[in-house]
């Protein structure tokens, strides 16, 4: 009872937080937010592989962490990825004979792919502008999120067979399906909330089709973390959002969803105007 | 003194193919042999490494590095690299117990970077067309290439204090100050070469002071390549170029000097017309 109220209460300050920045998502403010949630990110894979022992590697990845959100789409980012790469080689040469090559390669892994797949947040307001941009993160959290929650309640009451037994023995596929109807009507409400507060044209046919595809994704970033805590026999990343966990036990589907909205967003446009 | 005519037979062979590949650099030819040449290239390191032994990863990588020079610069090349990313995931997630992490980081990690890398060359080409883009990637060539054989001679006859003792014993810092001079008086003559052919201008002063830059770029990607052979006890990474080794043996430097040349092409660009 208290662990639910607990997780509540930090839900709320989750939501809080991110009224905050969504208010100000035209600001610098969006690239600070990304920039802890990846160095976050980052340090608690690092420690929960076992990676953050070494000083040197944490340090490089953190870099990484931090600089690619703040140099997001400007003439910098691809330079400043050449150079974090580049790094981890120097690293490697001036540390030969201390340092794997494998520890490299994870740290070099995480470094960038956490960071810049959270960055697509960046991408989003920066391509399409703050309106436009923080409807579609709102659908990269509403895919993750209203999935989970959906999936949550429906397996609770009707869940009988097991999804992903060895992975994530709580998942049941009827849970499933009821995450992904929750997050398919979640997502047309916010599509139809779109048109009716700024009045743009929001192409509802594609957004039913792609809404329980990326609840899909959403749930494979779950398991796919699922995956990984349990290879390193750790129940959580962290407990930075007490009754979460850490800040990849709550993130870990929009790590999935992000990147593909923002596909979805350059090639496929959900917005006509 | 075989081994010496065998090695100057391929050398020919080589520059045959790149000749080749060069007087149809507009066509698809080059996107063919960054194909092959990456798919090369992340076998042999995988082998390097171990990793071959696990087909469905090798299988996964060499997708990659074939898919990823055949998009290039299209529509195609962002929404691609996702999925790559998402199907090592996939397979985690499907092989859980059976297929570590920290393989599937290595396996990510070449089959994405070693083709993103060469596909430099492709991406060169669609930025600046044949004729700018074949000077470039004429630059990263000699960034590696010169520097290499100018250290060779002048370290086989100047050469007296060691540079990597313990990465590669047989490089001296002679050696290196006459690789990074010999590179640098043959890219000036290029650009001048470039210029008188073709008559566009290039900014002379800047190709002076990137050139030894460019050296040293591409003697750092050869100690690299010698640090992962050590590690992992190989003493080259194939053998399908006699005398030279394999793909990677031969195109190591270039991996680092190809992206270098690409970030210079677009925010520093040489050629002023």
């Amino acid at each position: 009872m208290i662990a639910m109220l607990l997780r509540f209460v930090t839900t709320l300050g989750l939501l809080a937080v991110l009224g905050v920045v969504g208010f100000f998502l035209d600001t610098m403010l969006l690239n600070v937010f990304i920039l802890l949630v990846s160095a976050l990110g980052v340090f608690e894979v690092m420690r929960a592989t076992g990676l953050s022992a070494r000083r040197d590697l944490t340090l490089l990845a953190l870099t990484g962490a931090m600089v690619i959100p703040l140099v997001g789409f400007s003439a910098l980012a691809t330079p400043m990825i050449y150079l974090i790469v580049f790094s981890y080689f120097l690293l490697l040469v001036k540390k030969y004979g201390k340092l794997r090559l494998i520890d490299c390669a994870m740290a070099l892994l995480f470094g960038t792919v956490i960071p810049l797949s959270f960055a697509c947040a960046i991408f989003l307001r920066d391509t399409h502008g703050a309106q436009a941009g923080g409807f579609y993160i709102l659908l990269a959290l509403t895919a993750a999120w209203a999935s989970d929650t959906g999936a949550y309640f429906a397996g609770r009451f009707l869940g009988k067979h097991k999804l992903a037994p060895v992975v994530s023995p709580k998942k049941t596929i009827e849970g499933a399906v009821g995450g992904v109807a929750v997050c398919t009507g979640m997502m047309i409400w916010i599509g139809v909330g779109y048109q009716n507060m700024f009045g743009g044209q929001v192409n509802m046919i594609e957004l039913a089709i792609i809404a329980p595809i990326l609840s899909v994704i959403g749930m494979f970033g779950d398991l796919s973390a699922s995956a990984i805590k349990r290879e390193y026999g750790v129940k959580d990343f962290g407990n930075i959002m007490p009754g979460h966990g850490g800040v990849l036990d709550r993130f870990d589907s929009v790590l999935f969803t992000l990147p593909a909205v923002y596909l979805i967003s350059t090639h496929l446009p959900l917005i006509v105007t």
